[in-house]
């Protein structure tokens, strides 16, 4: 192998695969920037699902080499007065519309610089007013990719002006008992909450509760539990999950996002 | 970055992805050009959907640099007598079935070169009978984008011997009316027509009906209306497109491929 | 174009692409090795069906170089005794869990080593019990990418302790007939036999029965049949595959996997 420094670009998207605008996109990049290599992340982000796509990226962009590029399109706000964005971090750069998509993101990485993407010499012209994939967020990470400073893809935006969403969050009460919520279902119906692995260290066991089930302990793994059996475990995201083994706790136990899960500490294992 | 060439071929297929149809084709041309790019556009052509493959290609290609060779296999005739084929347009070289997937590319662009893929000395062998795209469309490719010359891939086409779909146009009447129609839906529910946006140039207000819905305006963008209402604007293909505000078109307004829409110029804005 | 080599790793995995499970796994592969080309083969293989895994994968990899890294993540058994293993063969080197995905690939290939995946060295950390697709096998493949020698990886073990999966198998009876089973059915409603076509060589002519529909041949191709009819063929797989021309076999004639396909061989047409 030689030593070629491969600038790479990947894409996070609700507009699916069966319409022409992921390829419109890359067809963009490809024509700004012949050597970039181009990722797909994932294009079936549930449409106009901020939530869903930052916490896709969230999943994803930890594993990435600091100097890769990532595009997230989930813009329902296309066309209004919502700015579009490039933002860097130490552990990547992120181009988007500034509707909150990055607040997961953001929740753990600083921002070393924002702008908004305001100079036209960096977009794809003519510019759509209904696709700033294609026509700015394609081109401008071609361009960054090529080496253009980020400053000069428009005017610095202060870290406190970007839009942040509330990322879910559990809660510890008085009383020790800890409430955290279902914030993600994968395709697998294993179903993700907002409780860090982390605060399960607060006590040595936990009696927990999901839609009326009760657990009395968090496994390691599937395999400790039953074909078929729910199981407790904190997952690849570093969250507590809620699981089925070889099923689909989120069919099986009527799980949604936004779904309850009560912790409360305890001494003994039951 | 060093200054290495890339050839890239893009495929458009409508074979899926959980089958090894696509992994083959990406098989056969790596084994042949191995450095050559392979970039998916979309899988999810709906079955055998020759207009659909058309559309989504006309959707991307322009985006694309002009030495890009574009894969298209949406096959029902795999088998038959129907020809396989290589096009060269100023706009880049495309591979397909000669079953008009390509007439909405060649009602813009001008051929320069076509050739029916008849020298078996570029096919994949034992070459099947059922899956042209792995045994003759891939390796084309492959063989193109290694620098053989399209002349030597088969027999030349006289351009007005391949197979040409007669594409969705609108219609101008003689009282000034004009009838278009739904040509394609896309993921978010979004329709467009095939009213080019420049048509609208000839009046400057027009009043247009939908399945029974009336419109007073065409606008820019879909944040000009509030949040679920219904809105007209030329889409980033540069058509006019029935819309609904971060909702679905198609389902509210029971909008289809082929349904019917008018429009009548008018002085003054209602 | 330059002679640069280029190592590629395709991606067989059942974790679908509305989250960012592949994101991940691509992540760390670019993270250790920035030049290797990542191929997505499928990430839509049956939510935790080995079979439908090993099918595709024997579809897509003899169309691959011999060099290619092919990762196979469809894991049921993660965080249980299964091992996760790569498998070297003359024709591709092969990393996923010991739990039979690679049964169709080793029914037709050498293994030249297996190594059971136990040093930790080569695993992505803090590496998680119950995602080793993104842990264990994808650094394992880019270690190897990287020219990292298989032996390196862990315990060889012996080609008898892998686990094997019976492949299908058409039987041949006393009497001359042959019974068969649907064994994939793909995005087009085409459904594959376990019959290979060579078979149909030991008669000059076969009566052919299937979910009580009766055939008086195979065919080499749908255009021989009406638009909308029934049509026996061997398909790109090699197998027998009952089809619709234009049409949806398995919905037509209601098949599925296992479906009973018999065969008795005679000397002239019907």
């Amino acid at each position: 192998m030689n030593a070629r420094p491969i600038q790479t670009i990947t894409l996070i998207t609700d507009f699916g695969l069966q319409d022409g605008h992921v390829g419109a996109m890359k067809g963009v990049i490809r024509s700004i920037a012949p050597h970039v290599e181009i990722v797909d992340i994932s294009h079936y982000i549930e449409p106009q699902d901020i939530r869903h796509g930052g916490f896709v990226l969230m999943t994803a962009y930890p594993y990435w080499p600091p100097d890769t590029i990532h595009v997230i399109v989930v813009d329902p706000g296309v066309g209004t007065r919502r700015r579009a964005i490039a933002v860097q971090t130490p552990r990547g750069t992120f181009i988007a519309p500034d509707n909150g998509v990055l607040s997961y993101v953001l929740a753990h990485q600083e921002m070393t610089q924002a702008v908004q993407l305001t100079n036209p010499d960096y977009w794809h012209h003519p510019a759509s007013p209904v696709f700033h994939g294609r026509d700015i967020f394609a081109p401008t990470a071609a361009y960054l990719a090529l080496g253009t400073h980020i400053r000069e893809l428009g005017q610095v935006i202060q870290p406190d002006a970007l839009v942040i969403l509330p990322v879910p969050q559990p809660k510890r009460h008085p009383d020790g008992q800890i409430t955290a919520h279902i914030q993600h279902i994968d395709r697998f119906g294993n179903c993700t909450t907002d409780l860090p692995g982390t605060w399960l260290e607060d006590a040595p066991h936990w009696q927990i509760e999901v839609q009326g089930q009760q657990f009395a302990q968090v496994h390691q793994t599937f395999g400790q539990v039953p074909l078929g059996n729910p199981v407790l475990l904190v997952d690849s995201t570093g969250f507590l999950c809620v699981a089925v083994r070889n099923g689909n706790a989120a069919q099986t136990l009527d799980l949604q996002i936004g779904t309850l899960v009560r912790l409360w500490p305890k001494q003994e294992p039951t």
